[in-house]
């Protein structure tokens, strides 16, 4: 491998045209990228490992490779830009999460997560800012003013949704993956809040009406960007319903998903909008509508499609992390002071772990406080698992400090260029210790997970390999129905928790007003000649 | 929509930060997107429009809005750029016609796509550099060189591809599509070929020397192309077929087909060969080989995400066209001198349709001779129809004419603004009158065209309503089959065409050593918990 390397990197250096480079680099990433589905397929028996340290180690390796064929130059062949990250990378991975996710236990656990998303990020960036700002008063960090340390505090408050959906099993956890992952999606619009707040709020006399102003703007732009996605998912229902495109082809219908559903990001984000709730909304959307409205193959291309799309994203991302991690030029303000890098790392790491357990104990107590029977009150051992899955932090974090700390020339000063070494070392170590103790710590404080999933009906997970073509997404409809079928009558389903009053209400209003305009399972009619199964374009 | 898109236009305007304009014109593309397919799906009865004709109208109306809502100062959002041409757009849409093309006809046909692809483009290429640089001389046009000259006969020598895609339908007009298309993609290399010798052969004095040289490097290039391509296929075929990707994942058999895929196309770009070729075989041998070996989900899945992939590039370029064609720089030179400038498009258009005729003509009786059974004769209605349906010029011509004319600072000679102005005019006069006229062109000279397919089997066509999830990228082995089984000692088989003998000896050689090793139809073994159905990732 190290000849035709060499020979790469050296054909890239002697051509300075940008497209050529820009050839090399793509070469190297897509076979990267084939490299991490081989080599994690051959992986895939050993339970200590995961995809998404298969990718961060693969990177990294190359970047070793790069820096030594280069003679310590340069390690990487693209630079990490937010706008790839946030345009092209995140929105499929959003996606295909809210498309896959299991709807049932998402909104049954809607308040819990709203709680974790919202309140337990506020707690968490408060709590992480406030120890910087102590810490950093004694540490010789350089020049940094309150607005980065209040940053500082967004950028490590946010749980990684990416990796938590490469640590936790929809299948076997579903009530962690849920409450960790929609938290995730939720403190998406925390952190944009947060960041405008920071930036637009006189942070000098903070009293009850900032306070106010600030869960103001908090709820208009969940709202908002719920809405949108919303809006968008529906529309794409109803197109496709009323123009029937099954008729002339299956490929225009899974073009108007996959470019709808870009759509909605990007509106979100025209409109300074958390993009990733959006996308979310959207995703739930069109799996609950658009995806019954489509022709058989649509809805096998669909679902391996949009997965497919995410997941060359995620190892995309990781690849790249791992290869931007050991850019030389970073480290070289570090090295004047290794041991003030290490100490900076460890404190922001340990306040990361202090400021989530800040707020994933109380706000579980909470949580089970407003619950009533006993199996669906969250165990103290899953409330350890909820604290120790969302530590990590992953692109999103290294994405928000490159934006914060490598604006307009501010590279070159020793604090910036410490937060980011920090930032990236906090990554690295979260992601790859945290990562692979996960998957030992579940088998080990839950050694049967199917018996803490705490739901009503049947377990969902076992008909995702009986029904294989309708897959994950659809489960969760099936268990609606044996609920709605089973026990219409049912007392203890009434009196359960308000939440499922809701869940009944919702139910009725789909049936009644949803369904049958914008489609969905069971309300697609047969027209001769229409969405049924044909050849290609 | 106006004042939407005044909106949004004066918010790009407003901000100078290119993340947010880039947003604001995806958000604007992906728009334009959705239309072309909501409305070219509601004009698919009309009998005189196509997708293409859809897109660049579409194209345009926007670009018109957007020059009178930005009062004449611009109308595109994007500059086209060759990059994204053929780094992004053009792999996905020549591999799809790779992995979807009936392979019999293709192979069949194989020397008479030669003889257009390689003879008819230097025939084409010359008389149009003649033609050029003889009515150049008379007229006011600028400074260009003897460079320029050939590069303008290479630029209108080369059929569109993506365009045939859009006007010759495979299965109504099967032997016309393998022909005109075949011709596309083989014309590639000799356009590779071309540039590159215009640009290190001495063209003072040509001599058989440099002609054999030239011969040489053309062979040299096909074959290394096409090689590669092969290559990366097999290599594909023989990963998945012995990891059983399947077992674990069915996503990730499909994310590997896609990147290797693309892998063949970069690094063909990377080593200097012709990418369009190499992609196509790519395609040829990934649907011969490696569709076999992946899960059923992964069949219908790679064979409408590869074509809807196709399908959104495609529709991306002509929106591209369409809107660039308006830009209001390029004109600024033309609007001095409207009389010369619609006369050198008029040359130009005429000189492409005499290139064409050249050879196509000559040729197709050349091609005659060696066949000898008169219903594979290519007819001269049949010869009519390949000549016009080859005459579009599309996104690749001005690709290329971006890159020959807008080189460093170029752009502001006159006769370079020249030439980018006649290329977009003939790119739109083609498209437009030729694409809309080719539909009735070929109801009026072949009204029964099943009559013509020349085909020894049964016409692949209805298969491909009756097996929807094979779909057409399979039927054309299922002839091979009947061909094969059913007439094993028929002596017109033996006797017909010396194409036919290798055909056979190359089933001989597939089944006995290919099929064994690389998977196929028929040969992937049915391993207990393997590549059988399974759910998702």
């Amino acid at each position: 491998m190290t000849p035709i390397l060499n020979y790469v990197v050296s054909k890239w250096q002697a051509l300075s045209t940008s497209d050529h480079a820009s050839v090399v680099s793509i070469n190297l990433f897509v076979a990267l990228l084939c490299a991490c589905i081989v080599i994690g397929h051959l992986l895939e028996e050993t339970r200590w490992m995961n995809e998404s340290i298969t990718a961060l180690l693969i990177g990294m390796f190359a970047g070793i490779v790069i820096l030594l064929v280069s003679r310590g130059k340069s390690s990487h062949l693209l630079l990490f830009s937010e706008d790839t990250f946030f345009i092209y990378l995140l929105p499929p991975i959003i996606f295909n999460a809210g498309f896959q996710v299991k709807k049932k236990q998402f909104f049954v656990n809607f308040m819990t997560i709203m709680l974790f998303g919202a309140i337990g990020t506020l707690v968490s960036c408060f709590i992480i800012s406030l120890g910087a700002f102590q810490f950093f008063k004694k540490m010789d960090v350089g020049s940094l003013d309150i607005a980065d340390i209040l940053a500082i505090g967004a950028i490590f408050a946010a749980t990684d949704s990416v990796c938590t959906l490469q640590i936790l099993s929809q299948d076997e956890t579903p009530l962690l993956y849920s409450l960790v992952f929609g938290e995730g999606v939720v403190n998406d619009a925390t952190s944009v809040v947060l960041f405008n707040a920071i930036q637009s709020i006189d942070l000098s006399n903070i009293d009850a009406r900032v306070a106010i102003h600030f869960l103001g703007s908090f709820f208009y732009l969940f709202s908002t960007s719920t809405l949108l996605g919303v809006f968008v998912g529906l529309l794409s229902a109803y197109i496709i319903r009323k123009l029937y495109f099954g008729r002339h082809s299956t490929d225009r219908e899974v073009a108007l998903m996959i470019l709808m559903a870009y759509l909605s990001y990007m509106l979100a984000e025209l409109l300074d909008l958390s993009g990733i709730l959006t996308v979310f909304f959207c995703g739930i959307v069109m799996s609950h509508y658009t995806w019954h409205n489509v022709t058989e193959s649509s809805r096998v291309t669909t679902k391996h499609a949009f997965a497919t799309l995410s997941f060359i994203s995620e190892s995309f991302i990781f690849v790249y992390v791992g290869m931007d991690a050991l850019d030389i030029e970073k480290w070289s303000f570090v090295s004047d002071s290794p041991g003030t890098s290490v100490a900076v790392s460890a404190m922001l790491l340990g306040l990361v772990m202090v400021g989530r357990a800040a707020f994933v104990f109380p706000l579980s107590f909470l949580s089970n406080l407003a619950k009533k029977s006993a199996d669906e009150k969250i165990t103290f051992r899953e409330q350890v698992i909820i604290w120790w899955a969302g530590l990590m932090r992953g692109a999103v974090s290294i994405a928000l400090a490159y934006h914060q700390f490598t604006r307009a020339g501010h590279t070159q000063l020793r604090g910036n260029a410490m937060m980011i070494t920090s930032t990236v070392t906090v990554v690295l170590f979260s992601t790859m210790v945290f990562g692979l103790l996960t998957k030992p710590l579940i088998k080990c404080l839950i050694p049967h997970p199917k018996l803490t999933t705490s739901m009503l009906s049947d377990p969902a997970t076992p008909k995702s390999f009986s029904v294989p073509l309708l897959g994950s997404a659809q489960d969760s409809e099936l268990d609606l129905d044996n609920l709605h079928v089973s026990r219409p009558t049912s007392i203890r389903a009434f009196l359960a928790t308000p939440t499922h009053t809701v869940h009944r209400y919702w139910r009725k209003f789909d049936d009644a007003f949803m369904r049958p305009m914008f489609g969905g399972r069971g309300f697609v009619p047969f027209v001769p000649g229409s969405p049924t199964e044909r050849g290609g374009h």
